[in-house]
């Protein structure tokens, strides 16, 4: 019987979760024990402990983002997994809500609106315009069906996939020209040494300065303070952050009165229980079948 | 050689699409001659002309709603056709815009973010919610695409059509236990005596406190007094009006201080003259060939 240690801040929810599927075979405790050889909660939650697990085969990881795990002096004979595949739809919610904002114009229309003005000038479209992702993972593919859907044109950067049915052209070198041909850029990239500070000045300069930047994958791929000085300067129309270098934001972060700026707090593709413990679930019976696990991470890679 | 007469206040550019066309055997003139035998343009303009147009065999409006030529004073003796089948993409991003504005709490993340407050709660998401049509066109199979999109239930109120694919449940009778089912109820009909105030306060009475009303169709289906009522007493959470009964809205209208309502101004989904002129081409080679003509209009229902 596989023992199973939860280590999460939702941990009632999980446990009543994970105990409505009745699980074949599985105990599960709350605090480390010899005989722990499985772990699901948070990585920050996960890493803390893992000296106290010496039978570990495998960890599943309750987010995308399993940086607190990918330090090279912590141990990697275990099998580590990370959540995917649920996050696309939320964060396409969240990604059209902040490009229909944009385009809609519905905060100047809210202003006029309160001036008591009947504004009857058009407002812009989604339709026709070109979305770019830097990334296209699960995630990039939903947002990607979601631009389709809208009427848009999808350009892609990766480093070499190209397998995505939904994006139309898929670019692999010279960022700044992928940027200048965009209108919406929507950087998905995980933190590794590679996307450090991908998004710097070079791209930021070369999108047009109608251009919306959005940052859903993580703050270590922008460089920040090229960011706040071509929204200062006005070189591109906005930003949208959910994520940045430091969490939460520093109160003296130059961001916090940066122009044409929207500030959410890494809220825009939250893990929800039944989420990521339905994930969970179908990997545990290929766990006990020995079969391989879904979505593992490679410590290289970083993702 | 077919005469037709083009009426409208983008007369230049649907010229220029028209011509750019070479449409066969069609002399184009602007204003009324005996021979015109088709009329092309804004509805409130080919009312005016009506009388001078006496071989007037077929009039294509640039709108959808066609009440100028629906008065049972004027005469009905030629084939009308709107503008149909183009509305449904701008209308999607009109009323997801809100949705999501609604659903993220974008303004509220904006005011958090103007006092340099990190927000970490999570905000509602459309997965999951419940979306009812008030009237099922092809607007409204727009609007539940795009909600099945967004992993939405999507139920229908018709008079008696129940054909849209996208429609999960279809309800004909009891507005107001229709609208108690509901998340956001989205009223997309058109101005005829059957839906004069068809949104009443009882239906506004029957929609869940948290619920959104957005009125994308025409401002008479609403009470106006009653929705200003149930806004100002909170027993709705809100409501998104791009229609009003007099437009535009006058200057000393209830809404202009009623809370938690977002004013637009009749701009939700204009008609775009290469959308429109598209339509009108296709519609002429039926009309050359002597074929039935898309979108013809009933005048007795309005539509």
């Amino acid at each position: 019987m596989p023992t199973l240690i939860l280590l999460s801040r939702n941990a009632d929810q999980y446990r009543a979760l994970l105990d409505a599927a009745h699980l074949p075979n599985l105990e599960i405790v709350a605090s480390p024990s010899p005989d722990c050889e499985i772990a699901f909660g948070e990585p920050d939650l996960i890493r803390d402990v893992l000296p106290d697990l010496p039978r570990l085969k495998w960890a599943q990881a309750t987010w995308a983002g399993v940086e607190p795990l990918l330090d090279s002096t912590l141990r990697r004979d275990y099998i580590l997994t990370n959540a995917r595949g649920v996050f696309g739809p939320l964060m396409s919610e969240y990604v059209f809500g902040y490009l229909l904002l944009h385009e809609r114009k519905i905060l100047q229309r809210l202003a006029h609106q309160r001036e008591h003005r009947w504004d009857h000038t058009l407002t812009g479209m989604l339709r026709g315009k070109t979305f770019g992702l830097l990334g296209v993972g699960s995630i990039g593919a939903h947002l990607a069906s979601t631009a389709k859907h809208f009427g848009m044109a999808v350009h892609g950067f990766t480093r070499g996939s190209d397998s995505c049915p939904e994006v139309d052209a898929y670019f692999h070198t010279d960022l700044p020209s992928f940027a200048a041909g965009l209108d919406y850029l929507v950087c998905i990239l995980p933190n590794t040494p590679v996307t450090h500070h991908l998004v710097d000045a070079a791209v930021l300069a070369a999108l047009p300065s109608h251009a919306l930047f959005v940052n859903v994958g993580r703050g270590a791929s922008v460089d920040e303070d090229a960011l706040a000085d071509a929204l200062s300067r006005g070189s591109i129309a906005g930003a949208v952050l959910d994520v940045f270098q430091e969490e939460p934001l520093p109160p003296d972060h130059i961001f916090w009165d940066t122009p044409n700026l929207f500030i959410t707090s890494h809220t825009s593709a939250p893990s929800l229980p039944p989420d990521i413990a339905a994930l969970f679930i179908e990997n545990y019976s290929h766990y006990l079948k020995q079969e391989p696990l879904k979505y593992q991470v490679d410590f290289e890679q970083g993702y």
